[in-house]
């Protein structure tokens, strides 16, 4: 499946759009930072040699000829004069150091000073932070405040990145009823879960996410929702309809409409699964990858997790794709199906010096949807294991937490 | 600071907007979960003690009564029969177990199975998730997809959390220049770069950003500013306007709003600093925290990441306010200023097993954009150490990324 993904196109996006993206080219400074002398602390500009009596038995003073502030235009220093000058303000010409205000007796027309001045005290000098033509920022950089920073004090207004994918979610089945509407209990309707905390588990990996809502078990109805939604989609993942009898749509719906497997996959939960792309009929160079997970709760999710997830990463640029996982000492033991990788809801505890301790929440035969909102890991037990036995050592997906 | 600011006050939300903020009340089940047994594969629900001949010479077979899918009504098990289920379906009454297609002969009329099922075969019980009454989620819990997917299944559309803190971002100087509009370089025009930083970190901390942009050094405009932006801000930032000369306006500005108060801090960079509280005249009990930071991009960040970004996690209603921080090697030598606690931009490299090294980027006296976007950590030097030796333990501040 990651073979089958990749970068979303890079796009030129405002900066506020940019945050959390991966840059997709380099940044290059086009002009030196700061791109003249600058202030560093509030008090007086003066040129440092003029101030080699201060400190001594007659205190020495220079003339305070100007007020410079941030923003001002280019000035000169009257040689015997000093400028007040403000944090952030350029330097006059000819002035080599600043005196801060709290090292003289702020004199408005006069300024004495306590000590000499040394060159270069206080003053930013010119390409001090960045040099014109620098490499600011690699592509591949992730992008945060910090590095927003570099890029908007260089005037970058618009940064080309690899966008947020944008992720459609569609929940199929007739027996969904949406949460906070008055179910029909007796008719043992389900309420719509998938679809919600797939919303968030899209937000949590990074992405976008638009959640249609519930789809009824109609072929047509399925199709049309899939086509309607591949124009706006970087991704579609369609939860529930995978069963294998009649009244279910989704495999029947995408054998007809582009090149996706309907699989059996040697893991529980989730063991029903659908992966391929369908392509976009109103722009023929857009195929839009299409997961299909099985609609149980904990089924979605791991699969979610396990597949999707990973899938996400690289779509939005990630060259790391995949949670963090520990080896962890089974506190309890369980048993585990032959030929089926086990994902089981579990808490993990403990640190890199100690070691971890995993242990298993609930039943791990059947894993709940309570279970899993407990938990912070998925303890994973190979294809091969039939029991974990106490003290093994249990490969552990670290869920965020 | 943390002391004035207290969890943003709880209130209904749709689960979307429920996303990675903190419940403010206990989650309670309402019913059983599922209300119903419910079959856990595709299959044949039987009566488990009607295939007791089943796997023998002569394969046991029972007539299909009906096909039951996810959502439809009650339905009674006649004897002698089994019924079709879809996984996710409900169990008829008096069926006890669920026998999977692969082990049957998968037959319309009637259906062979391949040996007896055992009482409870996948078949989830009533109330095997969750009890009604029981507290499924408790007060303090960040709901995540997980958390989301719990309250979705009990019929939850709305959740009671701590809103997402809204910070507004305000910043101040005639000197700035929106980045990618021409500069007139000229005039020593800076580029506006905390309001666009400040944006990405009030995210990453979890709150969602209002930039206003950029206010010239003019009172009356500063205070008209601040004012409209009460109504929607749950926290104010203000940026730069802060020096000791006479044209900037922060101080003045706030000094006759509300009970604000403008500090030197003892550390280095952010020493000027303002916070306290302004009421909102529109809404009488409303009082916003407001802080005023320095303008010069890595004295805002390092500003923000001591104060503000605890003070956003305190609001929003997490417990742990703070970044993870660690114990580290320096690399390398260097210099602190006497009476400031110095915050220098670093890479930290390690694991807890073989323990951290930090190296400071660039000159420790003079941080700049460029070093603290290439950081992954804030090295502290105390007030009274005016030197690091190479080899001393440093407390660093771990930045995202």
């Amino acid at each position: 499946m990651l073979a089958s993904v990749g970068p979303v196109a890079p796009l030129d996006v405002v900066l506020r759009d940019a945050v959390g993206c991966i840059l997709a080219d380099d940044v290059t400074a086009t002009h030196d930072l700061p791109a003249f002398a600058v202030a560093a602390r509030d008090g007086y500009a003066v040129a440092a040699y003029e101030t080699a009596g201060a400190g001594y038995a007659s205190a020495q003073s220079l003339p305070v000829a100007h007020d410079v502030r941030p923003g001002a235009g280019p000035l000169r220093l009257v040689p015997g004069t000093a400028v007040r000058v403000a944090s952030g303000a350029a330097l006059p010409l000819g002035a080599d150091a600043v005196v801060p205000l709290e090292e003289t007796d702020r004199g408005a027309a006069r300024v004495a000073m306590q000590r000499p001045a040394v060159p270069g005290q206080h003053v930013r000098p010119v390409a001090s932070d960045v040099r014109a033509g620098d490499v600011v920022l690699e592509a591949g950089t992730r992008l945060g405040a910090r590095q927003l920073a570099l890029a908007a004090s260089m005037g970058r207004g618009r940064l080309r990145v690899h966008p947020t994918p944008r992720v459609v979610l569609l929940s199929v089945g007739d027996e969904l009823v949406e949460p906070g509407t008055h179910a029909d209990r007796s008719g043992h309707g389900v309420f719509e879960t998938d679809g919600h905390a797939l919303e968030a588990a899209v937000r949590d990996a990074g992405a976008a996410s638009v959640r249609v809502g519930i789809l009824g078990d109609d072929r047509a109805v399925l199709r049309e929702a899939i086509e309607d939604q591949l124009v706006r989609a970087d991704l579609l993942v369609i939860t529930g309809g995978l069963s294998e009898l009649t009244h279910d749509t989704v495999k029947d719906v995408l054998a007809t409409m582009g090149s996706v497997r309907l699989d059996q996959v040697a893991m529980t939960p989730g063991q029903r699964h659908g992966f391929g792309t369908v392509a976009d009929d109103l722009a023929s160079d857009k195929s839009v990858p299409i997961f299909a997970l099985q609609g149980h709760p904990v089924a979605a999710q791991v699969s979610f997790e396990v597949f999707v997830r990973p899938a996400l990463r690289a779509m939005a640029g990630h060259t790391e794709v995949f949670r963090p996982s520990v080896a962890a000492e089974a506190v309890e033991g369980w048993v585990s199906p032959p030929g089926l990788r086990q994902f089981v809801p579990a808490t993990v505890l403990g640190s890199p010096d100690e070691g971890y301790r995993v242990t298993p929440i609930g039943d791990p035969s059947a894993p709940t949807v309570s279970a899993l909102a407990h938990a912070n890991a998925l303890a994973v037990v190979g294809e091969h294991d039939l029991t974990v036995h106490p003290g093994q050592v249990v490969h552990c997906l670290v869920l965020e937490g």
